[in-house]
């Protein structure tokens, strides 16, 4: 089996390296462990993303059909970024018995299915059961792709572009931990991500795009993975980082700015595209309904570097890790 | 799309029914929710298990390797039913910061990939989080069949055979809870269970087999499933139960019936046959490696009913519930 691209930094993805480390290869997978999905015979492409509360979201913070909505799109924001068209989806719920008695887990499963229809895939399965512990939905998606964009095709020359403002989603966790009133354009962020699947089809159509990575743990460490995957350096403009305005607002912009880096949560896309796509991108943005801003570029080199005013480059620093150790630092969003 | 087959009685299987009733329909799903596992375009066959700690396991009974793989051959158990090749599995993993840093997770990654392996299915995918709560890993499978057998297709007339002895994880279980010496071939049927995938495609392959279900939520509950999607009744013969004899020995012939019946966790397979299989089944078993035993048939009706010696018959009552009420009567197994 063709092993998926190189993941970056961290000891989450310590382990998962070590656990698909020269896995055995069956002759219909034809890309394994490490894009943002892998693909089988016939254009499949699959992939699983698990949410757990306390850890990816709070009941305080999302409704129970918010809760199962928001952990379908974010499934499925892992095939937006292999350009694939969703199909079908599994959900695993698993809750207390008080969560069944009190319709909490049906009100979550109606908002898993609702996520997966509104962009014509089906619920085709999963599984349901009781548990001691927390609120816990994971969820595969299927879909097909003609020909599936993965992280590694993109060359130092390309520059690198992302589908809409970033830092919204985390900004707004960082306000509802604080306990501050949260603006409702960033509470849409959070509560309701849109996963890029039409958009991104339609930029994979263009020709122009080489790589493509969902930004689900903010933009320096899924450009980690990115650069990664590519084998090159990612340099990020440090002027150009479209921090959700909303967040400016609410945080000014340094710290805004470092929500889009090290936030997370976004799930818009972060593509390496030919030079090409600029002159294209404004028109793209509007027939898309998205907002393309270019960032920076790939250069010979390794690592995830931003360029200052002055031209001067400096490390981005990595994105959020599951299981950094306590006292470590963090900017990660996540409660 | 054509949705799956009707399910049994239970609180749990209202609920999924609730969830995929009239579910739309993507026209790459072939079939839906409600079969051992739901069929795309190509042939592809898909199923998700959830596995929670306290629920289907305890630490105390299975070390970390055993709990990651036993997760994964119950989900695989689900494409033996469907007669489908494994080709990919996707395990997503959560559990505690010392989880991690004990290596806990990283065992049971590496038992649930070694388990894909000893089948020929490829580690292709899954997530990894922290989690507050009890340790957990949900398994999805990906297959191929070239005519998956559903559970729908069973007549009037069929037999009905299991492919070996039932009730030893069960007891396994009882036993433990218990405080009670395992014998060790009961201990491996809860620790190891062995889905029956290459017995399932050459029992298919003799064209007589007409419905397919494997057996976690005991005998009783399955035929349930069997029956409901064959719209008919599942006679079985109360003399014919095979009993595993080790269950029989630990328990008494009455208390290893129950386990039969009621107790869960097999992962045999219970097929509607045309009467032809009888004379073929000890060549079969011996050339499968697994032991046919002809439990009853299929009739006009509904429901699943004991034949007793007096050829009398009786309902033959549910099979494992996750959400059956506290204080309702149980026989099921799982803690």
């Amino acid at each position: 089996m063709p092993a998926g691209a190189p993941l970056g930094p961290g000891a989450e993805f310590d382990l998962i390296r070590a656990l698909v480390a020269d896995a055995r290869g069956h002759p219909q997978v034809l890309l394994g462990a490490g894009d943002d999905a892998a693909v089988l015979d016939g254009g499949w492409v699959v992939s699983s993303d698990l949410s757990v509360e306390d850890v990816h979201f709070r009941r305080a913070w999302l409704d129970p059909g918010e809760i199962g909505a928001r952990a379908v799109s974010v499934a499925l924001s892992d095939l937006a970024a292999m350009a694939a068209e969703p199909v079908a989806v599994l959900v695993s719920l698993a809750g207390t018995p008080a969560d069944h008695a009190d319709g909490t887990l049906e009100a979550v499963g109606r908002g898993a299915r609702a996520a997966a229809e509104a962009v014509g895939a089906s619920l085709v399965g999963g599984d349901l059961t009781r548990s001691p512990g927390p609120l816990l939905v994971d969820v595969t998606v299927l879909g097909r792709a003609v020909a599936p964009v993965l992280r590694s095709g993109g060359r130092p020359g390309d520059e690198l572009w992302v589908t809409g403002p970033l830092g919204g989603a985390s900004t707004a966790i960082r306000l509802l931990d604080e306990g501050v009133a949260v603006p409702p354009p960033l509470r849409e962020r959070l509560a309701s991500p849109r996963p890029r699947l039409a958009a991104a089809r339609a930029l994979a159509a263009t020709g122009l795009v080489h790589a493509l990575i969902d930004l689900s743990d903010g933009l320096a460490g899924d450009a980690a993975h990115l650069a990664a995957a590519c084998g090159a350096r990612v340099v990020l403009d440090d002027a150009d980082l479209p921090a959700h305005p909303e967040a400016v607002t609410a945080l000014g912009a340094g710290p805004a700015r470092e929500q889009v880096l090290h936030g997370g949560e976004d799930y818009e896309l972060l593509m390496a595209a030919a030079p090409g796509l600029g002159a294209r991108a404004g028109e793209l943005s509007d027939a898309l309904g998205i907002q393309l801003v270019r960032v920076g570029r790939l250069e010979p080199g390794e690592g995830v570097w931003l360029r200052g005013a002055d031209g001067a480059l400096r490390p981005a620093g990595g994105g959020w890790d599951h299981f950094r150790e306590p006292g470590a630092p963090s900017s990660g969003s996540p409660p």
